[in-house]
């Protein structure tokens, strides 16, 4: 792990004053901070003090930042400015960090010409030379008169003063669509600070853009491995620093969001050396990149092993309904197996609200997948386990769901395989007819909080080994949402998670989107049939869908028939169809779903959504109505 | 009123389910509703239904919505289209409506030629025809071959069919900076129907701008008045429609969003007349033009007349020790009347937590400004009134705050002098040098609830006469805020309104932004001394808020000094000077503020905001501290 990076965050990522902050940076695992100027200025702390409490909790403060619009056509404007300068190396000699970032000036009076530039910088650099301090300089992307990094290096080399550098942020480069390859041209010891943010595609005003919509690297849509290979080529070894000004971390526990932000940095160390062996340029180069792995690979998934549902004494019927047998017992717990096909579900009754408790994967080494877990900064999951239980290894997602990495049956390593710690019920699933034909897990539904949708989604990537599946937006009956669907190169593994645009509010109170799990059929109107002969609650899908799907589809007549019978609900893409049938929430949180896919269909029948969405709504307002009026 | 536009808006302009938003737009005064398509399909209720609905409630149904992607290169894709257009003809008449809104088409099948495109359009017409049907064309910002309203005429014209006409969208327009001006040479038979919707400047991606950002007339920047003046001029005479795609809207409640719609097309018809008159374009020249006055005029304003706080024992003491002497005390109710200069405080010691109980303007003429706000469905303040108390007109604004329309003192007319509720103490405010110099109430400053704030500005707006004075975005401990300032030109009534961007979530919990009263004075530092020595609770700024100032603005250390002595927070532009010392928050939710402007300044401190709001912070916590320890 020698080569692995230092991580650093500044202090705007976060929510909170500095008292908040410092903490939390420590606490989630950073070596050092950068100090946002503002935050310290709010502050009560005397910079002395702020010295001291980093000390205290291990951070270094890497960066104090940032300093604005230093040059200047103007002889006495730029006089002005030295002197703001020299004020503020005083308050970094008092914090005890010796780089400051310099960002070029978007005044009206910012300097155009190269050479009176570079002076100007000189002269800064000269200053903070005799102090024994650093000029960091970088290129605002929407800076007037220097907005790329190339134009940045130009003033720096012109400069020419050894506390004189660059400053590289992976926002201001990318979004501008830069070719970051010329970076491996500079000279190592003159990139002074490296700022990470990743964002997603946007077309919009670079500025807002970057306010408002940057993320932690492997949230959104640059490819930073590919941005960080030149620079640490050119001999980088400076920390890997976040700087991410985004409106929902911004406002989210600055904890919480410390560990998502420095689990981005682990998982981007990953992906970075990951690049440096597909690419041979190993460290044999002496380059400077880092090229141990931060955490081990992901071990290959196999599949969804079992959901477990805490659920109250309306799930068991529902399950046999929909074809499922109980299949065990488990030996100290009030948990029952539900079998069909390769789909397993754990019914817990142990009390507390319908929910989807635990995932469980079937993956190719438990114990790997769990140690890639926790250096992943995921929390292990305290769990009491009995004398004769197995071993499994778990941690707990974002969302608060469990998460057990397995080896069901045969596959499972001594002591491991959770199926053990059931007592069989002698019933068999699946045999002699049982079953609507539920051949596994398609995917399991997961609505997020509010201020965990990005973390969770990058959560369930690093830890598990995912892939981003699909991104999409909804209209639901009470506001906008949004989807992400996670899943292995291969779809035996899928997540599809999901959040609110807005956070809700009082319209439609109390309400939280319901989890579900989508069941897997080869022939969705066979297995409705059954469930509902079987007497599953399935969900009515109002007569005019099936009127827009007729004037958009041309269906059969005896399809539509069936559909509208069943409440079906049809996506159709030019790769295939998803196919659904969904119950009626159960305990107010969860819902199962009979999911058929043809051709190459990879969605998540999102566009159905909405229409779901409203016939669960009117279900549950009908329900309340019911128990008002008794 | 003859000539007052018939009013409708489209249902995806509100929250919930059609069963929510029909009754919806009815209550708040709408003669008709679009039936956006996937309302309907999500819909139990059949088509007929609706219809019956919608004629129970006074509803028309003007339109039907939206018909895509109907013209293609390929005849067997636009036979089936055609064939869908036929369903959607049969769901119509079942509706009772006879307009169809068929948008530009966004496929890559698009017809780019403009005579195959007139062909298909006409083909299209001659089917409605036949079924009594007509067809409203409309050109996306984004469509694929036509995203131009002259494009769309060019294919309209072409097809020339008396069932084909024009839908004119005002974002689609004017999002592209389309000149309007060209719309008045259409013949007005051939404009079937027109949406409005405003929309803030925003430089993005179009489509992702239409889908999130759109507002209500007079929530935005476009000049809708000058959009609306060609369009009428050709001899539109049809509903002036709301389209308005908006992330709050779509989450918040839609009765109240509702009554926020019908109020931004009075208004926008109120600015439409004016701009007529102003233009010396009246109704003589019988081209359809709206010229009579929605409301009646805003009366002028000379001033804020009185503050309402409701409050604890806790007010009264800061109110003195900021120099203010209680004049009266009301006949009948628990309410003090407090004065210093023109500032008048009522403290209403009736219970209900600390906030901004009323806002009460100086106004020329009060029942006209009444009558106004009732007609711009401002909703009247239900009040207790005694036999011998003025009959104030009141209503409510949307965050709940009253709103009373004065005539203080000698200006008053008979009975309606508010000063003559309150029997006088004998004391006598700002005589023989009383008081700290407070010469009036410089604005009021008052956070806003999430769903509520663009309805907020457009009702201060409307129902006062006032104007956008400034907006902002500062980041505060919890998030980002946004600000926006309403004021009257004179800048006699100033109003600063403020919401987080996200609503309030765990993170900080249950901390609303405080309120707050700012008082004008002509020397601050002389003010906020004589308050702290009379032991006002004066904000203590931090230190490095100085060290700061130091460095940016050069001040001499003896005023320095004083600043960092008294805590006053000082906002420099180019304009003049923004100074102002805060007192701690009262109560939990209301503030005070002496705040002293200097040259041109005509902002409200935002830049100090966030410094201002941690202090306020640390107080609370530091408060709370105390509070669990004892």
């Amino acid at each position: 792990m020698s080569r692995e990076p230092r991580t650093a965050i500044a202090t705007v990522c976060l929510s909170g004053a500095l008292e908040d902050k410092l903490p939390a940076a420590a606490a989630a695992g950073f070596d050092g901070v950068e100090i946002f100027e503002p935050d310290l200025v709010a502050s009560p702390m005397p910079p002395g003090e702020v010295r001291l409490r980093c000390a205290d909790l291990g951070l270094a403060i890497d960066l104090y930042q940032p300093f604005r619009d230093l040059d200047s056509t103007d002889p006495q404007r730029f006089a002005a400015n030295l002197r703001r300068a020299e004020h503020k190396f005083g308050v970094m000699e008092a914090l005890g960090t010796d780089t400051v970032l310099v960002c070029s000036s978007v005044a009206p009076d910012a300097v155009a010409e190269i050479d009176l530039l570079a002076e100007q910088l000189h002269a800064l650099a000269e200053r903070a030379a005799a102090r024994g301090l650093r000029i960091a300089y970088e290129a605002l992307a929407w800076g007037r008169q220097v907005n790329t990094y190339d134009r940045s290096w130009e003033a720096v080399r012109r400069a020419d003063h050894p506390a004189l550098g660059l400053c590289l942020d992976s926002f201001h480069i990318l979004s501008r669509g830069s070719d970051p390859a010329p970076i491996a041209e500079i000279p190592g010891e003159k990139l002074f600070f490296l700022q990470l943010a990743d964002a997603p595609h946007l077309a919009m005003d670079v500025l807002q853009w970057s306010r408002h919509h940057r993320l932690f690297p492997g949230q959104g849509a640059f490819d930073l491995p590919a941005f960080l290979e030149p620079v640490l080529r050119a001999g980088y070894t400076g920390p890997w620093s976040l700087e991410v000004f985004n409106d929902v971390f911004r406002q989210a526990d600055p904890a919480r969001a410390a560990v998502d932000a420095h689990r981005s940095l682990l998982a981007l160390a990953e992906a970075t050396a990951a690049r440096g062996e597909g690419s041979g340029q190993g460290s044999d180069q002496g380059s400077g990149l880092v090229t141990d792995p931060v955490a081990e690979p992901a071990p290959e998934l196999r599949g969804h092993a079992f959901v477990e549902l805490s659920a109250d004494e309306s799930l068991a019927p529902v399950l046999g309904a929909l074809g499922f047998t109980r299949t065990g017992l488990h030996r100290t717990k009030p948990v029952e197996r539900w079998e069909q096909g390769q789909a397993r579900i754990l019914v817990n009754r142990s009390g507390g609200p319908v929910a989807v408790a635990a995932l469980a994967v079937e993956s190719a080494d438990p114990p790997a997948a769990a140690r890639r877990a926790m250096r992943l900064s995921a929390p292990r999951l305290p769990r009491e386990r009995g004398p004769a239980e197995a071993d499994l290894a778990a941690v707990t997602a974002p969302d608060g769901t469990a998460l057990f990495f397995c080896r069901t049956g045969a596959r499972a390593v001594e002591g491991t395989d959770w199926t053990g710690d059931f007592v069989p019920t002698g019933e068999t699933a699946g045999r002699d007819g049982a079953g609507v034909g539920v051949t596994g897990i398609d995917h399991v539904g997961l609505a997020q909080p509010f201020d965990h949708f990005d973390e969770a989604a990058l959560f369930y990537r690093t830890v598990l080994g995912l892939e981003p599946a699909a991104t999409g937006e909804f209209a639901a009956p009470f506001g906008l949402v949004r989807s992400r669907a996670v899943a292995d190169p291969l779809r035996r593994v899928r997540l599809a998670l999901t959040v609110s645009l807005l956070r809700r509010g009082e319209w439609a109170p109390g309400v939280s989107e319901p989890q579900y799990v989508a069941l897997a059929v080869d022939d969705v109107l066979a297995a409705a049939r059954a469930a509902r002969a079987a007497g599953a609650p399935l969900l009515a899908i109002p007569d005019n869908y099936y009127a827009d799907l007729d004037a958009r589809l041309a269906l059969s007549p005896e399809r539509l028939a069936a559909y509208r019978d069943l409440g079906v609900l049809h996506e159709e893409t030019p790769e295939g169809a998803y196919l659904q049938v969904c119950t009626e929430v159960l305990g107010g949180r969860v819902f199962l779903a009979l999911v058929q896919r043809i051709g190459d269909h990879d969605g998540y029948g999102w566009t159905d959504a909405p229409v779901r969405m409203a016939a669960h709504r009117r279900r549950r307002l009908a329900r309340e109505h019911v128990r008002t009026r008794l």
